[in-house]
């Protein structure tokens, strides 16, 4: 579905062309016609004969990007010098760094920073364990831990290929809650060892995130984790997604007018995100739900039942309804699908009850087209920027942790997490609220601290100022 | 032997005095009176009838500092508000932070460093593992890694302790060598269990430097996370240390122009730093070298010879002196201690040869009196700041790490070592050579470059320019 072009596959084509001619309109002409958009043209050099040009250009994918590259060429005296990849330039080094706090100019400044005067320092932690998170980046940081299992929707492609997209997670961490958050990528995916791993390396944290590590290995992982550790763990996986979930379904059922202790949902997806989802969801209220994953409904007479899949059969389903998708759509008021690309069509979603509410989350494939979703439910999100109702983790796990760091939490529970739903929802005021504004952007101002806030009460913290 | 005031040890006291009267040159003077050192005086408010003040005032450690501030308290019409420690001022919330280098202002920009656009990043190291040292932190990041088994002169005091440690050293890395290291504290002392932990987060790392783990699992760790891993690991409380040695000690042969390959060596200490001082000076070429530790000289006729001290016996002590440090020591050229406070006195350095050499480096006691050892010796070296002659890690580790990770180098080894120690010694020109300048400064700026060129070519890598 990456028919429009993008900006994540945007070039930038060094060319030099005669200083006179028609050569540059003809360019922007070339590569529009070819379904690129020029998004910036730099003239780096002008001479009297020739002018050497960057033109930045929006692609649709890889290939598109050629071919719009073979058509530029193919102008009459363009010569082209370079093409470069404006996604792979940002990734040149890495994207993230570590900076010290503390200047290091004179010898008096390392005397304090580093021996003889951190030996004082120390010191007072060994008497006093709990002012590490006083004097140390204890404080204020959160390990965020992949082994490369179930990376984006690129599946198992290991630690080393994870490491960009951990790197991001951090920067974001960064941008939207102040947190400095630093990539451990696993050379190992035993369950065994990444539970004794992360807990071994833990002194140093304030946080675990765990990012892209694929299920069931996830559940236990985390588990066991918080069994053992003294600081919070949370798979963002799994709970970020579920706190966007219920806080755009709370939103949503604002717009429709329905409660959610009476509305009928069905799911679509019952791997990590879709079992945190669903926890939450009955954590909020909702007592009427039916989980689908490929083999169709989860009901108490499967045969094929793992314990994640005989806890959701015994806490949903009532009716031990045994067919499949299709038949759990009809007449539900809502539909949560967080599984696999085109499985619904807009005649199923036709079927369900009025005010229907669609969030079909699979990315970058839906579970039914948005714009066929539209014509049959009151409410439509899904996970894609290039619609309204963008359900997006960037909302919820920077201020949940930004809150936990802050109560100085030792642990993160479903209470929180339901706290920081219905705070990341009352962002949205009942004058914006609306079929299209059901959660809000990004870059909205207050998200992180009105989520922070409502964590840090429900983990009993004091207020950030006070720490 | 903490005589003289530090800033290490320094305090501001915030007070209230009256605004006529001579309360502030009292201070300054009962201040001095008590052996503290005023360095800074600011008038914080100015009224007609008060002046707000904050004293700041190096001392000698913490029972010191507080009977200033009772001599201070004890001055007429002074009213002491608040005296806060500069080196915990300084450590609050921790010494390093993470920080993005690329802008994440658009959803644009999100889009490149985050989904959707990191997809394909992560997609090229997948098919391509050698780019994850182009595009990602691996090409610039060490992990700073202990289990706080040997923290400074300090001993075992737990992974949570030694974290400042752990800070400053990351923010040394940055200061000196660009380098962005992250601290990993260890919450294991085992050895198989700290060794599978390294291994096992090592794929986000371009280097490892082990730090204050104590011997002999010391060794152990590093030679097995040598043979396992394919970046290189260096323990710089060893190697660090041996570089500086070997540099220092070929710059005190320049100045009293004797050879490496014919002085008697003695040393003193026989642990981790012992013995890669060791190591190194035989790979310099020293051939006559006794070692002692608490028992005396280590001898092929010992019996309570582990395995690294065996290896010490079967390669040092060509006669099989069986005796104490006393009788090492005379005659010898060369005295180096890495031991113990006070085990030697000026009278044993005046047993040595002529024009002897001694360093002294015991922290923050040497093994001798400097002021002692230089009436017998004609060069003294020691650990501490307020001698001439510093032999400061700093001086290696940053180049040394700056030269691997240039050289995407996947080990370090002896000749990379005795590189750097060459190339250190000579940042010190004939002209500068001295007595009391056989090393630079630790701000010396051709330090770190001089040390990352040696060894860059010695792991056959690449200048930084061209990667």
């Amino acid at each position: 579905m990456a028919s429009v072009p993008s900006v994540s596959y945007s070039i930038t084509v060094r060319l030099e062309v005669p200083a006179g001619g028609r050569a540059v309109s003809q360019i922007t002409h070339v590569v529009e016609h070819s379904g690129g958009i020029v998004s910036a043209l730099d003239v780096t050099t002008a001479g009297h004969e020739k002018l050497r040009i960057d033109v930045t250009i929006a692609t649709r994918d890889t290939e598109h990007a050629e071919a719009i590259v073979q058509a530029v060429e193919a102008v009459e005296d363009v010569k082209i010098h370079k093409v470069s990849d404006r996604t792979f330039l940002m990734h040149l080094g890495g994207k993230i760094e570590m900076r010290s706090k503390v200047p290091l100019r004179t010898r008096d400044e390392l005397s304090m920073a580093y021996t003889p005067g951190v030996a004082r320092v120390s010191l007072a932690i060994a008497r006093n364990p709990d002012d590490v998170r006083r004097l140390t980046i204890k404080r204020n940081s959160v390990a965020v831990v992949t082994d490369g299992s179930a990376v984006l929707g690129l599946g198992n492609i290991g630690p080393e290929a994870a490491l960009p997209v951990m790197e991001g997670k951090a920067a974001l961490f960064k941008r939207f809650a102040e947190i400095d958050a630093w990539p451990i990528c696993l050379d190992t995916q035993d369950t065994d060892e990444i539970v004794r791993t992360v807990q071994i390396i833990a002194p140093a944290f304030g946080g675990i995130n765990l990012e892209d590590i694929s299920a069931p290995r996830c559940f236990e992982v985390e588990a066991r984790l918080r069994e053992l550790l003294d600081i919070p763990v949370f798979h963002d996986d799994q709970h970020g997604t579920a706190i966007c979930v219920v806080a755009a379904l709370t939103n949503a059922l604002r717009v429709v007018g329905k409660d959610i202790g009476s509305v009928r949902v069905a799911m679509a997806g019952a791997g990590a995100a879709g079992t945190a989802i669903l926890k939450l969801l009955l954590h909020a209220g909702v007592r009427d739900v039916t989980v689908c994953d490929f083999r169709g409904a989860v009901h108490r007479g499967r045969d094929d039942l793992d314990e994640s899949l005989r806890w959701i059969a015994e806490n949903t389903n009532a009716d031990n309804y045994a067919g499949d998708l299709r038949g759990a759509v009809k007449d539900a008021d809502v539909f949560i699908g967080v599984s696999a690309p085109g499985i619904l069509s807009g005649d199923d979603i036709a079927t369900m009850s009025s005010d229907a509410i669609v969030f079909a989350l699979a990315n970058p494939e839906p579970e039914v087209s948005p714009d066929d979703a539209r014509e049959h439910a009151a409410v439509v999100a899904t996970g894609r920027s290039d619609y309204p109702n963008q359900i997006n983790n960037v909302l919820a796990f920077p201020g949940v942790f930004r809150g936990l760091l802050d109560a100085q939490s030792r642990t993160v529970n479903s209470a929180m997490l339901l706290a920081a739903a219905k705070a990341l929802a009352a962002v949205v005021t009942d004058e914006e609220l609306g079929p299209n504004y059901i959660v809000p952007s990004v870059f909205h101002a207050d998200v992180t601290q009105a989520v922070a806030a409502a964590v840090r009460e429900a983990a009993g913290g004091r207020s950030r100022t006070e720490v």
